[in-house]
């Protein structure tokens, strides 16, 4: 899971920067300045923000020198950001889409509701819909992984569990009566699920 | 709190349709078409959106009638319409401002980057920081109000908590010794304290 999740991002990434170029070269052939409006600007920011969370991203998650408790630092900041960034590419393109009607529809203009203006209105509210899926989905707690796949997926690749490894100790060196154990056990066994849940909720 | 949450939301309806009144009033006024960017397509679904998030919230979480368990299902869907309806809102500003650049900006043309151009793309950018804020407020866990807060602000207004009447209850009735009764009593609390951070954290 986690390497489908990093390879997407950086084909994607990828294919960011190669239409980056293609927009600056568009512009330079045509004598169209460059980075003047606010769609530019926003875009460029999030371009850059991606790119940072991609490399901070690889750094902590996937090679194997973050600690885990790192990581379960990271992980609520990297989910924020990640979602973030998905929420202003979505309001970059809706500026985007707005530009290029003002632009291009000149006879008949934008103002006149063609229906080259319809069709790519719905195209920008079908992409509103599709923002507004996804948050729900990445915010939905049933929606996510089970808290021991999550406290596996934090681990280095090829790490053991730590949690399981932490109780499986406590039950073998306890000495207390049976009830004693059951509470301490439970206890224990909660603690880490509410810990587990705490990293994987405080994410949006 | 949650007067003033509806208040201040009531408030800004009242605004948003004197607004759009007077969007529709100003058009007609200089003969532009309405409803033909984009633009005003996500706009006006936001604000339709909107109403009817203060209306259900309204007539669930204001009125006495709605059962606790309904305003359990219904609170995580609130939080989540509204911030979505709240980045709604932000990119819909962002297009306004695109629009309004191209039109009002002439002579010299938005294209060849004005201090006017810079000042206003600054401003939409301070937009996206101020969305990024609140939705990174809005999705932290130990920002939210503490779960016994929540369970009462969950009951009408001036009903009694149902969680410790529930729990007095079982621990008056047991007859089980002494360990036993702590760890019925510390699972009903957990369980307790379970869906309360459930029904929070559910949200964005």
């Amino acid at each position: 899971m986690k390497f489908i999740h990093a390879g997407l991002n950086t084909i994607a990434m990828i294919l960011a920067i190669v239409s980056l170029v293609a927009v600056f070269e568009y512009h330079n052939a045509g004598n169209i300045p460059n980075m003047y409006s606010l769609h530019s600007w926003i875009g460029l920011t999030a371009v850059i923000f991606y790119s940072l969370q991609l490399f901070l991203g690889f750094a902590v998650f996937l090679l194997p020198f973050a600690p885990v408790p790192l990581r379960r630092a990271v992980i609520p900041i990297h989910v924020y950001s990640g979602l973030t960034i998905f929420a202003t590419v979505i309001a970059t393109a809706l500026m985007g889409i707005t530009e290029k009607l003002i632009f291009a529809l000149q006879n008949p203009a934008y103002s006149s509701s063609p229906p080259e203006a319809t069709f790519v209105n719905c195209l920008g509210l079908l992409l509103v819909i599709f923002g507004a899926l996804i948050l729900w989905m990445a915010s939905r707690p049933h929606w996510k992984r089970p808290p021991e796949e999550n406290a596996k997926a934090l681990l280095p690749v090829g790490g053991t569990a730590e949690g399981t490894e932490a109780e499986s100790t406590m039950t073998d060196g306890s000495q207390a009566d049976k009830a004693d154990l059951r509470i301490n056990s439970d206890a224990a066994r909660k603690q880490n699920l509410k810990l587990d849940e705490a990293a994987q909720r405080s994410t949006m």
